[in-house]
């Protein structure tokens, strides 16, 4: 819960990059609820997963597109810009709010895993931050984000006012722009679904073969309660993420069945 | 389950790259259970978390490093490893199991979010793949691995043998070598353990800023059901790893508390 007599200090990260018009209508959202400091990459990240430079040196270089707004890009993944930015730009000042995003694209369902968006909210939810990752899904660069903007502003200020479960980041997803207006916002959780890949094979100008992901998102939970079903049915939805990935419905059943245990 | 009268069909990949010891020895181990394929990074990909390459091309070329053993290196991360394995180099044949490592160094309690190890067994999960990332806990590129050989060969039986808990990949890590044998093999839950970073700043010879991650790893989580506590205490730990992050436990707190749904 957060003092609400004081502006609260709001970090804002994404994987699209410091210049991208998703991140730019976040910061625009989020000057009116408080103290907004940015540290970004200062290039796409898109399906970096929760990847971190830990062979390689990192940059972090002031930059001023956003005029007085305090901004940072930096050569790393989204998780390392939220690192730095709590262990170097912020020091020893805790955010209120980090909010990732807004991604240009779908995050939901299993694609939280690929999420560079999501990478950066699980960061810091892992530092005992409360976190929020917003996606739209509409991957063109020129997107729409009008319809969604009220909606940011409103689930920001319910997580500074309630706060956030222990653990947890906040996977949220907006569906993308249709002729009547959102429904509303649902708790959802993450569709069992999964991308089904098909890799095109091509060749180089010197005929040396190369490939290119490519593939269909495909959907075989049939659920009313999951992140697909809310946003085919134009809701925003809100996935709890935690980072704790232990299985803990698994353990008895290899405790019972593993001989090899001692 | 397997049918135990066919030679069980193994996919081998890691993320320290298709030269590494411990890739080496995983092969060498695999071999005396089943047919070896290998698709592997062609350089070193510690950290990459859950990466996919998706704005670029990937090269895969065959490599005969190993001998008759069918091989192939990857411009990619772990993940792409395991989908141009499944979609290109196996095509119609299902691997009976996925194994991942020997990893030079843990990837216990958090480190299972940046392992570019665990990234290729989960991601063969998401594909109903049995799936296992085998990691030791000694970075050193000339770890000793002779102590826990026979533990690697009993544990990928025991999944042959037993099957794989549904959504599931194993995690499962080896204590470096000590003066007396391993103790046993425990099923273990993900600590609550973290990362404390710390960026050494520096200079380069031009006078720009640049960084390096560096930090402890700080270990709160005082549990003795941890993967942390059977590996301080000479016990392989085998955490079961969902690659559904659904804090499920969250969601009725935040159906609850939220004022703004509908």
């Amino acid at each position: 819960m957060n003092d609400s007599s004081k502006t609260p200090l709001i970090l804002v990260c994404n994987d699209d990059g410091i210049t991208s018009p998703g991140i730019r209508q976040l910061i625009k959202i989020m000057r009116r609820i408080g103290e907004v400091v940015v540290v970004a990459p200062d290039s796409p990240q898109s399906g970096m997963g929760h990847a971190i430079t830990i062979g390689n040196t990192l940059r972090l270089d002031p930059n001023t597109i956003y005029g007085d707004i305090k901004a940072y890009e930096c050569s790393g993944t989204p998780a390392d810009c939220v690192k730095l930015a709590k262990h170097y730009v912020l020091k020893d000042r805790n955010p209120d709010l980090v909010v990732s995003g807004i991604n240009h694209g779908s995050n939901s369902s299993i694609s939280v895993l690929y999420s560079g968006t999501m990478s950066a909210a699980i960061e810091a939810a892992i530092e005992g931050l409360p976190a929020i990752g917003f996606s739209l899904c509409d991957y063109s660069h020129d997107a729409e984000f009008d319809h969604i903007e009220q909606h940011v502003e409103d689930i920001a200020r319910q997580v500074l006012k309630s706060g956030m479960p222990k653990g947890v980041a906040l996977n949220v997803n907006f569906p993308h722009k249709q002729n009547e207006p959102v429904k509303g916002v649902k708790i959802c959780r993450q569709a069992m679904a999964k991308w089904q890949e098909e890799f095109q094979e091509r060749f180089d100008p010197y005929g040396r073969r190369y490939f290119w992901m490519a593939g269909n998102f495909v959907n075989g939970d049939r659920g009313e309660d999951t992140d697909e079903w809310a946003l085919a049915n134009n809701y925003i939805s809100v996935v709890p993420c935690a980072f704790d990935m232990t299985a803990h419905y698994a353990l008895q059943g290899l405790n019972n069945d593993w001989e090899i245990l001692g």
